[in-house]
């Protein structure tokens, strides 16, 4: 922090926000959790110095890792969260028709911080009765293995310290076998500009496992390089059988009124071709 | 300039590249003028401390202004580019079947800076017969009157300083006045998330004189916000009534090979709820 701006780096790239003022700084034994109060954004949560999410525009990035799978699946009934401590990824899923929601998230501290700085994010959904909330490491937790979901959904930090095994193989093994045989996992795959590695690796490793994949892009502008990506794979829904006006009807079913996510944004990067090259084996800006 | 880093800033926000060396900083009659050697981004020019363009990333800014009112209209034969210095805008628009390009850039200096640290922008179209260069102020060139456009293209700075006048209504109304009754106009209008009040102007102030508008969206990542607008205003030809398989007809009567474009990126930004919410009156962030 310096002087009343803050700033992320992301290799040669860096973003700022001008604050207000510091709202909590203190390690945990994981990371490093920030609580900034900004001009902009209201107030902004960081681990190891990366953004998290911000009271403004948090619904974003949640609408979009949220959304997508539980609507392409008819029922959705068990939904596992890993990581997604401030909330969000819960308060979004407890909008569909959900029976029981399992959110593992291995750092105690970041939900406390987030209940106390930034409520809206989770509002009441901490309280839920279909909310079973275990501080836990994920990996370990479908490791010991015995449960089943129709939904898991990985609301990690980039591949660094303990989410790297987040990332790995043998972690999407692990969820693959949690998953139904109508199964759907969702992970949040990084910056499309900044991290086109990233992205690729993931989606290399899920199209080694699930049948359909599908990369979902959205624009938080509080994310380095603003164009990020979450990268789905199903065992049996195919997500690109479904008509806009197909996932519009679920969605109007399930009364939701999402302020970010419709219909034709999702079948919107699958046409970018920026992506296209990044999938292909490139970065976005080679010659 | 920090050491080897080089910031914008654009109200509470900032963003960081981290640069290999300054290549050329003079102030120029018009405005300061800085080329940075970056890492990430090759070649990269700045205008009174804002980035104009870089070498990598120059197509996505540049095929958006060029080929949504090149392609609207079946047969451009004269263009007029307001500011446009660096020769990208040129350089698309000259990959249509034109006969004429009139650019009017106020400031010599850009142009022999921009033609000397980063010639690949320009490529070789400065010197295309088809091509008029004027080192003139654009609002002075339309105020004078006479000729008539099929397309006007402004590719200016932000209003700040000598560029405020081309965001005028009063320039607005002269350069319809320039156009030929079934002609487009073209204006780069913001960033959607920093400066939504600027994107919400323009639209009305074209909407006041163009009865077919569009919004073009475009992502940009070294342009603060990453989501970057263009405003399209038309007199004849609506651009909702093509579809995206006449717009990729044209384009490949054409033979263009756009790196960015594509017909249905076109159609996307009409769908974005956060971008209907700066239209409407609001900011995409206001709960």
């Amino acid at each position: 922090m310096d002087d009343d701006w803050l700033e992320e780096r992301l290799n040669n790239y860096g973003q700022r926000y001008r604050i207000k003022k510091l709202l909590y700084k203190e390690r945990s034994p994981f990371q490093e959790i920030e609580v900034v109060e900004t001009w902009d954004w209201g107030a902004m949560l960081l681990l190891d110095g990366a953004v998290q999410t911000t009271e403004r525009d948090e619904f974003i990035y949640h609408e979009m890792l949220v959304h997508p799978p539980l609507l392409l699946h008819p029922a959705p009934r068990k939904v596992l969260i890993v990581g997604g401590g401030d909330g969000g990824v819960l308060r979004h899923s407890l909008q569909h028709p959900v029976e029981e929601i399992y959110m593992v998230e291995i750092d105690e501290k970041v939900l406390e911080v987030c209940e106390k700085y930034m409520p809206s994010i989770a509002g009441d959904s901490l309280r839920d009765e279909r909310a079973r909330v275990l501080i836990e490491d994920g990996f370990a937790f479908l490791e010991e293995g015995g449960l089943k979901f129709d939904i898991i959904i990985v609301d990690s930090t980039d591949p660094i310290g303990e989410a790297k095994k987040l990332f790995s193989r043998r972690f999407y093994q692990l969820a693959y076998n949690a998953l139904e045989k109508n199964g759907i996992l969702v992970t949040q795959s990084g910056s499309l500009f900044y991290q086109p590695q990233l992205l690729r690796d993931v989606y290399y490793k899920l199209s080694s496992l699930f049948p359909h994949l599908a990369v979902i892009m959205m624009l938080v502008p509080t994310y380095p390089g603003v164009v990020w990506t979450a990268t789905l794979g199903s065992k049996l829904y195919d997500p690109f059988q479904l008509t806009p006006e197909e996932w519009l009807q679920r969605a109007k079913e399930r009364k939701l009124s999402p302020k970010y996510w419709t219909a034709k944004l999702q079948f919107f990067p699958q046409n970018f071709p920026l992506l296209q090259k990044v999938l292909q084996g490139g970065t976005p800006f080679a010659s």
